[in-house]
């Protein structure tokens, strides 16, 4: 893990941001990230059948040629849910993007967040787009610029050896509300100087995304807007990974690293989250009853705000567990909180309550249920359900 | 509707109740509901794979025979992940009542309710049991027994002529929290003296409960005790009612309207709920799709939190429809809050905030979604998300 790490921690990608006037707080809201050197590019999407235009155009785009050489991107306004117009908002933003860096507007990809059903105002960003500066150091600036509800920046880099080349992964992502993914985060911007090829680097993504991102949850609700976007350019000098190597392997493992380490940042970050936690599903009969049983513990509302109130209160996972589509037996779940076992054979384990409380103390939180029927596990990462959330939601439209 | 109506509505039934110490505060908490005649007994449970103890028992014995006579009950504690002495510990409430009802305990059911994961306190039972005195008017008393965190009882009754007959339907139900049925609502007990054909009072319960109770959702958790009965003793001298004949009909949209009642009581009620919300989608392909989607708008915290708010954040509700598994034509849906249109073809009509905020001011709000893409329709029902709802489930173990 590389220490301040960013989106501009690989070789020859720059970033920029202005505050062009989207964001009501005045703060940066408009900003791009590019490759000096064209980029294999892939990436994934939300699943919602309401998809946001900068998600349609971004993906059209990719579809034809997994080719990119920018993301131009704004916070403040999702460009979501505005009919036709909304997508020539998108198609221009690329063009203006374009035309800063004098390349073809189909190499641009773009990215949206905040509102959603509120047009572009695109003369702020008919205005803004010129006056972004590229900088490599710009990756912190990036990373506030795509900030809505966050209260912090995310980001990260980590580098490995291939070949006795340095090959560096750097990374942002922003996003604490409408955060329940299906198939990518809100928003995320990977970069690599490594060479992937393209197959590969849409395996290997797919596999970190599906592991860490769409493994958090904040509030269950799928955004319009998840975008998660990975672009190698190579600059590295190492050789070409390719599916099914030793090295491709540790890039995949160093990818997961990132990807594992943005999703609890923003899970921990969660609207009005006061705690981090972790779920882990072990002795399922299989991979998808451990996520399935993970992601249902981590999503309740019910275990949410015991957690909140340091409540052990065990049933409600089990519950949790009961509602989702794994197998269970209940004579064999068992439960830990933290290092206690509080459950087994589908029962209590009569542990006091004030022992299994002081286990929730921390603003770091992990849960293990054991299921008792095989060797499949899961991990995923949520976080409190406070008072705080329901204000933030309730008196402001985000 | 009948005037002060409820679960002893209908000829013969009976019901009482008293404080046995399982709740906390020392209210009502245990009592029984009960057939003078034996009755066709038919039911829905929970789909939670963690199911209480009482679900349990009481499903096995109506697999074997569609036939009752009482239900024994308690409030305070749900007999759920209790291992195997949960099932031992019902199966003595169920011996408890059918020797203070003089009947065979395989004619009882038995319901629990409150925290998961404690052992049911049997002393409590086995005092409480032969204390309970049975009356044709004790069903408000049995209504309040059967309440947790609800904040007042749930009650209703109606009467329908049926060959110069008055058959009456008296229902009770309870549940605030946990509330997200799969199959039926927390607990609820439907009598009627109507005589019923065993099929057809299971096709008619299953229609009521698909369109009613499975329709609301309070916080997406779907209980473990879950249990929906309907007891029908023919007491009221009506011929017997087979599916298919136009009498039949009318007593399925009875029931649908008891049920109906009972579900907007529930969701009104809601942990923590100061509004009603009350979703219809329109223009659905298929009903399939229509229900998902109004139980997902219901369902989403983001879009309860705008409600609590008065915050006409209608892509909020779009992007809850988007993550339903319903399809859509992001260029063709519209929604109304209230009365005033605020999205068409995708997008936002452009009507002032203020003037749609206003049909969010009263205790009940309705949506409508038109998805504009064929004629299936579905109406689903809920509360908003609000601060107390976190206190709620978060300093308390309930």
């Amino acid at each position: 893990m590389l220490k301040d790490g960013s989106s501009t921690s690989a070789r020859g990608f720059r970033a920029g941001a202005v505050a062009a006037g989207i964001k009501a707080s005045g703060n940066p809201d408009l900003g791009m990230w590019a490759s000096e050197a064209p980029c294999v590019a892939v990436a994934t999407f939300t699943q919602n059948s309401f998809p946001a235009a900068p998600v349609i155009l971004s993906r059209d785009r990719l579809r034809t040629h997994p080719t990119a050489h920018a993301v131009v991107f704004n916070a403040g306004n999702a460009n979501a849910c505005n009919g036709s117009t909304g997508l020539d908002d998108a198609r221009e933003m690329s063009e203006l993007a374009a035309q800063a860096l004098g390349i073809a507007p189909e190499l641009i990809l773009v990215a949206s967040t905040g509102i959603i059903g509120h047009r572009l105002p695109m003369d702020l960003v008919r205005t803004g787009i010129p006056r972004i500066q590229l900088s490599p150091d710009g990756g912190h600036a990036a990373a506030l610029a795509i900030m809505t509800t966050d209260t912090r920046p995310k980001e990260c880099a980590v580098s490995l050896e291939i070949d006795g080349r340095e090959v560096r992964i750097g990374a942002m992502t922003k996003g604490v509300g409408m955060i329940h993914p299906n198939m990518a985060t809100m928003l995320a911007f990977i970069g690599t100087d490594a060479r992937l090829e393209p197959r590969f680097a849409a395996t290997a993504l797919k596999h970190a995304v599906d592991r860490t991102f769409n493994m958090t949850t904040v509030d269950g609700d799928t955004s319009t807007n998840d975008s998660c976007f990975l672009l190698a350019n190579g600059l590295s000098g190492a050789p070409t990974l390719v599916g099914g190597s030793a090295k491709a392997e540790r890039f995949v493992v160093a990818l997961e690293a990132v990807c594992t380490d943005l999703a609890r940042k923003m899970a921990a970050d969660g609207e009005g989250a006061s705690k981090l936690l972790q779920v882990d599903v072990t002795g399922a009969a299989s991979e998808a009853d451990a996520r399935a049983a993970a992601r249902a513990v981590v999503g309740s509302s019910l275990v949410k705000a015991a957690l909140h109130g340091e409540d052990p209160n065990w049933g409600r996972v089990f519950a949790a567990v009961g509602n989702s589509a794994a197998r269970v037996d209940t004579t064999r779940a068992a439960l830990w909180i933290g290092s206690i076992q509080v459950a087994r054979d589908g029962g209590g384990t009569g542990v006091s309550k004030d022992e299994a409380r002081a286990q929730m103390h921390a603003s770091e939180v992990t849960m293990r249920v054991d299921l008792g029927l095989g060797s499949a596990s899961a991990r995923a990462w949520g976080c409190d359900l406070t008072e705080a959330y329901v204000v933030e939601n309730s008196a402001y439209s985000t």
